[in-house]
């Protein structure tokens, strides 16, 4: 196990879960620290990306029906190729038991699982032979209701509770486009045998926008704030570029100027809750490699002691879903969008010939008729009516081709959607890992966890030197007001207050206060700044005001009050 | 379909999920300002159950293995009758057919649903017979890895992630009783044929609160904020009190001072957040009604449309749960409570008799005689020894009592725990039926929503009166001010001010800005409260502040400024 995890399972970050029943792999618990900064980044992730959109956030079921997957694809092709051992029954994922015993780097699909099990001698662990790889679904299944029931699935993003509500929302935003809709929660994704701690899980908590255009107009009116940036590619064809999005854009390496634009807001989301820039790139998808539904998308990944890890995939999913979801529905899932000017245009009209219809169709003749004349679809012969239901051809006999001008005020467009999507679970780990530090104070080393102020999940400890009655309950106070002043604060009187201290910088905590003699004294307590131990002394009543300011940026502490010591 | 659901999809707080696959009961989308107002909910739950409490937050899969549910009693107890037609297959729930059908309020055991068939002539919906009631277990089930893999459940109550984890709390909170443990997040529950809308649900969310506590002192140190609140509580007898806490309390009708408070702060959190008080009752859990780990339930009711709904149980779990999942996972779940003052106590203790155990035992007899040394079980003859995981029982032969006088510093116990459980969709459905209302305004009719502006997922909108660029540019400018500054703002420029404002009272948004013609001239704008619809002029740079302090209140807008009319 290594010192980082060791430290976040003892320190109560993260916990495996079921551990007094034997644990299973795949399945993590937030402790309460992890939980805490967690919170944190969701509520800084909304900030970026729904506040300060046209965006709202929404909340859909875990459990989706068969419906949902059939027309989203996942039910043929959220699969992994696992093999089974003929002799002990164990069952591994194909690519990566491969991967562990060949050194082969192999394609995800069948054929090339089926080439490598003809060409090497794979065998199982136990020496038994694997045979017969097959396509695996990664959704959970259950039945929902007794008996039979009614199948469903456990989401495998959260992205389809959004696009099936689409006719909702497209009112909800008055016809308008573009706009954003979010949603945070648990997804999953039964992995055949996860190995990799905390990156692989089968149960964890994803962050998504759906944002939806016009596919004509693909832009964002706040791209010139990162259109100047420049980032690290990797194209997929694995060139590397160091470029700025607005080159990046021109150049066709990125499709568009708004998945550049996510690209930016992206890496500026994780520059701001602690990721470090040069472990940070963003990979664009080789052709084989990106989702059936994908024109184009971008990886924002990052290194750890897992390797390059995706943290955030931002893909331009085109109008894949919703035509799917239209056609598997039946409902309409396009915008009117309006021209900025009526244009007059020519159109080819139908004009029924009732001499010929009435004979014909006798009593619904006069039915027939008017569907001819209101008929909107490609001129054939014959043409097809819905007549209440009942489907009618009727053979260019029996009408005319007319041509009339109209003016036309706009038109029906099925919008794109580009996706940021987000990993928490992963970022959360990535984040401590990269704030993981060790330092020498007094000659000894120290642990510390280099927590951005605003992702800590213990922002503030308040100490009393001693644990004398007095000096607890000014701390008590000291405690409540910060709490009610939305600081997370912790109180704490336990052991020396070095060993205190030390507690509190392993956990990233960014300032201690410390209630000591002076205090009774003269109302004034000293802050101590985790990253360079600076200490200063304030009044008990400035506290509040210049933590809060503290908080919210970066600057030292020493800007505040006179130096301690 | 009533007025007030009806209202609440057309303006987008809840959606039935999967409409446009023709829906499924039991489930309900959270739209963008359903979830707004359960999220500022869930925030206030947080304030009052955790930062204000000493307690922590967690977050454990919603996915469950079997061993958990085994020994927390969900898969023998967690279930309904069901009865199922012979002719057409079609599964109802027996206490409900039972209820619709016959009007007889039926117990849900199998014995009473048996006699009811035998005694009433009870058939299907088609005509065909009911016959052979089972118990169907209401977890949803899945599996867990490929092949036949492991069972797993989706969680009926987030309870038992924190149960399991408490060996790790335990030493999170350094050995101390008590603490609290929240965890805020999904839950299941597969129902047989849910009919009521938005109040039976499949998959909903809790906030559950799991207080771990000594079980001789079932005290809470904050009491006296609540004991003299005079509550309504509807004993387990069907009888209705009026009476305060403390009495309640003292004449033995609720079972301790801890439930009592929680009662207390339960009742203050639901008031906070909009719950009507002559429409809210605590009653009892009758003695064939309360769930296999209770000593003593009490839910916090509420009338609604769907007659008196639980919102909030608040139950005395005692000892069950952690001595349930220590004797299934063969950990120890208890504390060790030192006591204030070590105390001398007689001790009977074995001495091994070396010179009978070693003809007997041989090799062992060395490892036996340590064993026998350090017992401290119960007494017996013979008393039962775990040698290196051989059980090996050993007679009175082969030992001696002795007594000896030891110093004992504490003691081991295992914690009892005290649960206030939230349903979340309930509350949020039940904030909104009891908040929404009608008036007349200028003679006519106006449909307002009475939300309390701490949970009002749109506080305040930023309305420019004309669509010209520079009024809107103005309100865009305010808008993002007052966004950055933490207020839920929208803009809107849509429709005639009339209309604008009919839209926000009906949404509860309780202020609108409107920028107007002398914005330009003096940079001040009116304000309008909702309720009173009255307003005030105001100047732009004080608006943040202003509106912060009434949002955290319940003020009048009159205070500040001039009357506008």
């Amino acid at each position: 196990m290594s010192k980082i995890i060791e430290m976040l399972i003892r320190r109560g970050f993260l916990w495996q879960s079921f551990e007094i029943y034997g644990g299973i792999a795949g399945f993590i618990d937030f402790a309460p620290l992890g939980n805490g900064i967690r919170r944190n980044i969701e509520e800084l992730w909304r900030d970026y990306f729904v506040v300060n959109e046209r965006a709202v956030e929404i909340d859909t079921p875990t459990i989706g029906i068969e419906d949902i997957f059939r027309a989203s694809g996942h039910l043929d092709s959220f699969t992994d190729v696992a093999i089974e051992c003929e002799n002990c029954g164990k069952i591994y994922r194909a690519d990566h038991y491969i991967k562990e015993k060949l050194g082969i780097e192999s394609d995800e699909t069948m054929e090339a699982v089926l080439e490598i099990l003809e060409t090497y001698d794979l065998k199982c662990e136990c020496g038994g032979s694997l045979k017969n790889p097959e396509h695996f679904n990664l959704m959970f299944s259950t039945t929902i209701g007794p008996g039979k029931g009614k199948r469903g699935y456990l989401r495998p993003e959260t992205a389809q509770g959004i696009f099936i509500d689409f006719k909702r929302l497209i009112d909800y935003f008055r016809g308008k486009l573009p706009f954003g809709v979010a949603q945070i929660g648990r997804v999953y994704r039964n992995e055949i045998s996860p190995r990799q701690g905390v990156i692989r899980l089968r149960e964890f908590n994803q962050a998504e926008l759906e944002y939806f255009v016009d596919p004509r107009n693909k832009t964002h009116p706040d791209f010139k704030i990162y259109s100047d940036t420049p980032v690290i590619l990797v194209d997929k064809l694995d060139y590397e570029h160091i470029i700025t999005l607005k080159e990046a854009v021109s150049q066709g390496i990125i499709a568009n100027e708004l998945l550049a634009y996510f690209i930016g807001k992206t890496r500026e989301f994780l520059l701001c809750i602690g990721i470090k820039e040069d472990k940070m790139r963003f990979r664009q998808h080789r052709e084989d490699e990106r989702a059936h539904y994908a024109i184009d998308c971008w990886d924002a990944e990052c290194l750890t002691a897992y390797g390059w890890i995706e943290l955030v995939g931002i893909a331009d999913r085109g109008d894949y879903d919703l035509k799917s979801h239209a056609e598997f529905s039946r409902e309409d899932m396009s915008v009117f969008i309006q021209f900025k000017e009526p244009v007059r245009m020519a159109r080819r009209k139908l004009k029924p010939l009732m001499n010929k219809l009435g004979p014909e169709f006798r009593r619904k003749a006069k039915l027939i008729a008017e569907e001819i004349e209101n008929y909107e679809g490609e001129i054939e012969d014959p043409i097809t009516l819905n007549i209440n239901g009942e489907i009618v051809t009727v053979s260019s006999d029996f009408f005319e081709i007319g041509e009339t001008e109209e003016e036309v005020f706009g038109e029906k467009i099925v919008p794109h959607v580009i996706e940021p999507s987000f990993g928490l679970d992963r970022i959360v780990y990535t984040v401590l890992e990269h704030s993981f530090d060790t330092d020498i104070i007094d000659g000894e080393e120290r642990k510390v966890l280099r927590l951005k102020r605003n992702v800590s999940p213990v922002q503030v400890a308040v100490l009393p030197l001693l644990t004398r009655e007095d000096f607890i309950e000014i701390s008590r106070e000291i405690t409540k007001r910060l709490q009610s002043a939305g600081i997370f604060t912790e109180f704490d009187d336990s052991g020396s207050i070095g060993r205190r201290y030390r507690r509190f910088d392993e956990i990233g905590t960014p300032f201690c206060i410390t209630i000591d003699h002076q205090t009774l004294e003269d109302n004034t307590v000293t802050l101590r700044d985790r990253d360079s131990t600076e200490q200063i002394r304030l009044k008990v009543e400035e506290l509040e005001g210049i933590i809060k300011e503290l908080l919210s940026s970066d600057g030292s502490i020493l800007e505040f009050g006179e130096k301690f010591r």
